[in-house]
């Protein structure tokens, strides 16, 4: 039952990948206080550039990812490069930052926990996305770039984008906030399905497992639940339809195949199968339960007496972009979010963006995207 | 992390559940040939009745159920039996027969395989969504019943009923469906999620698990993922938003609970763990699994030359019914369904249940369902 024929990914083509102008690390000299109580002892953030920084340091732009994603935003969001798109390669200095709790290249999971000598495994801290941005804030002291002309990102990119704003208005003139908003009951929903599915698997050992050996069922299968939920039926509906399996299998056949699972499969199955595969390859089962969580926990509004007095210390002007078919954080949840900022005062705009792509369109559709911003 | 609050279930209360005049078995006299090419020797039926035939055995009304449901029809959709409502205790004689491959007392996997003498297990062959209407036929025509008023269901009892309508035109007069079409490739998705997490349970043991040690885990998850898809994101958001679990789980915690799972609950995650653990106490992995099977084969135009050919042989008069928040089958492709049917000269109307509740509003608003249809 393996997939003989070629599907299409998510990933350009490599001909589109914008490089880096330095990739490295920065690593805080001091612990970092977490939100839930806990503390990380001088975390390492790897980070991404593209472009100068100019003398006046005033052409800073912070891209943050969004849960699956890198430092690495050349390759995985080129096309806001191109040239007249949102960014520009020679006007603006762009630093992409990987989150804490992920697992490409800062501090996560898999990281050595200096008390114990080995990796945190699940016994990682809880690092909010209000603690991602008090680090990324440090890493940005250290270039001695004190205002951003620009936050964006999508998803639980655009979270901390918000955060931003709120925790320091001074340096933020204007942010970008794509298909998110506080987590909604269906989206705590899924996530709690996603976490079943990894910590299920009986490879998945308490969290305990070996690199060599991990829930990879489990990880495949929490990968297809969130797939589904970023793209939308009708995208499904045309690229797939009831559709057998592209190499042959015939959904009618209910006999064992040998793969352990029963049954011939149809084309949508060969296909989240195939993503589930490509991304245990790639990502690591306790940085995605991580993340899963601080997604779960973000609340922009925790620790202010009110929405008005957190959202009232916004000064960048906001432009957040609902997505028509999401699924995850629908278009009416993030409008509703917006229009909660803008009554506390903020400068805030809406626009939306009609797409079948579902959640996944800031990333599937970024010529769509591009437009719809100019 | 148990639940010590209580937490309303989808079940009437027992004040409103309708009492069969009768429940028992019938036992086909010769072998069920299947679409698929095996059969099942001499099948077991298991269906209930209520009100009584009259002599001229024309008052007759059919009730297929839905991929969980029984023959109990009376315990699970008592409200069409209001006075007034659908159907009339005094005037018809309602008769609900389980499905073939469930586990409410017709064959199915946990039945006794005749050829080997164990349990058929996840041996059991595909009983197609046809095959039942073929079977339910004989036990109909065994009560000497050739003609129903009515035949109705809603999402695979609606996918029975249609099939009614075509392989036995002149036995159906009127058809109901509710919430249903052929499954869309955002179904077969859906199925294929709940399928890996049944299969991989590790005490799913290939299907040949001990009825004592069941993937509990595995099919609880799978009831949690198609929960998420019978309801609604603000069916969701009213009843559960962003609050804690009730039992006073915290999710900022992330350490082991000692449930073998880590962190606090969402009051949503509670909810889906607590359906999760009442269907395991009353539902079969593998009968599952052949149920999700039938959903997925379901093509009412299979080995005819064209829609029209196979939907041209209606006779009875089709009504619809699509709900407005269906995710599963979304109301348009219900539409859609209809408007098809109707184009091959069927007579079909078309009406749309505006709900919340999403898929599972045929069940969980019982009383607007009747309203509509009155």
């Amino acid at each position: 039952m393996t997939d003989t024929h070629n599907r299409s990914g998510a990933s350009p083509p490599a001909s589109k990948i914008v490089s880096p102008t330095y990739e490295g690390d920065f690593v805080l000299g001091e612990p970092l206080l977490l939100e839930c109580g806990a503390s990380l002892d001088c975390p390492t953030l790897h980070y991404a550039v593209y472009g100068r920084l100019n003398a006046a340091r005033d052409n800073a732009v912070l891209v943050c990812h969004a849960l699956s994603g890198s430092a690495l935003v050349g390759s995985w969001w080129p096309e806001i490069f191109a040239p007249g798109a949102v960014l520009s390669l020679e006007h603006d200095f762009v630093i992409c930052i990987n989150m804490l709790g992920s697992c490409y290249g800062s501090t996560g999971p898999a990281s050595m926990n200096p008390q114990t000598g080995q990796s945190y495994g699940p016994d990682f801290p809880l690092v909010s996305i209000r603690d991602n941005v008090r680090a990324q804030a440090r890493l940005l002291d250290s270039l001695g770039i004190r205002r951003l002309r620009l936050v964006l990102g999508g998803s639980i990119g655009g979270m901390q984008a918000i955060e931003w704003t709120i925790q320091h208005p001074e340096r933020v003139q204007r942010t970008l906030v794509i298909g998110v908003a506080p987590l909604g009951a269906m989206g705590l929903a899924l996530n709690h399905l996603q976490r079943q599915a990894i910590q299920h698997d009986p490879e998945w050992e308490g969290g305990r497992y070996l690199p060599q050996k991990p829930p990879r069922n489990g990880l495949a299968l929490a990968r297809q639940i969130a797939m589904v939920s970023y793209k939308s039926p009708p995208l499904f509906e045309e690229r797939f339809g009831r559709r057998p399996n592209r190499n042959g299998e015939d959904p009618w056949q209910t006999g064992n195949h040998g793969s352990g699972l029963i049954g011939g499969r149809f084309d949508i199955a060969g296909y989240l199968d195939h993503q589930g595969q490509r991304f245990i390859d790639r990502f690591d089962a306790n940085a995605y339960l991580a993340i899963l969580r601080a997604m779960d926990t973000w609340d922009p509004v925790r620790n202010y007496a009110s929405p008005d007095e957190a959202y009232s210390r916004i000064r960048a002007r906001v432009s957040f972009v609902g997505i028509s078919s999401d699924w995850l954080f629908p278009a009416d949840a993030v409008r509703r979010f917006a229009e909660e900022i803008r009554a506390a005062g903020a400068n805030v705009d809406y626009r939306e963006m009609n797409s079948d792509h579902g959640h996944d369109a800031f990333l599937a559709e970024q010529a769509e995207l591009v437009r719809l911003l100019q």
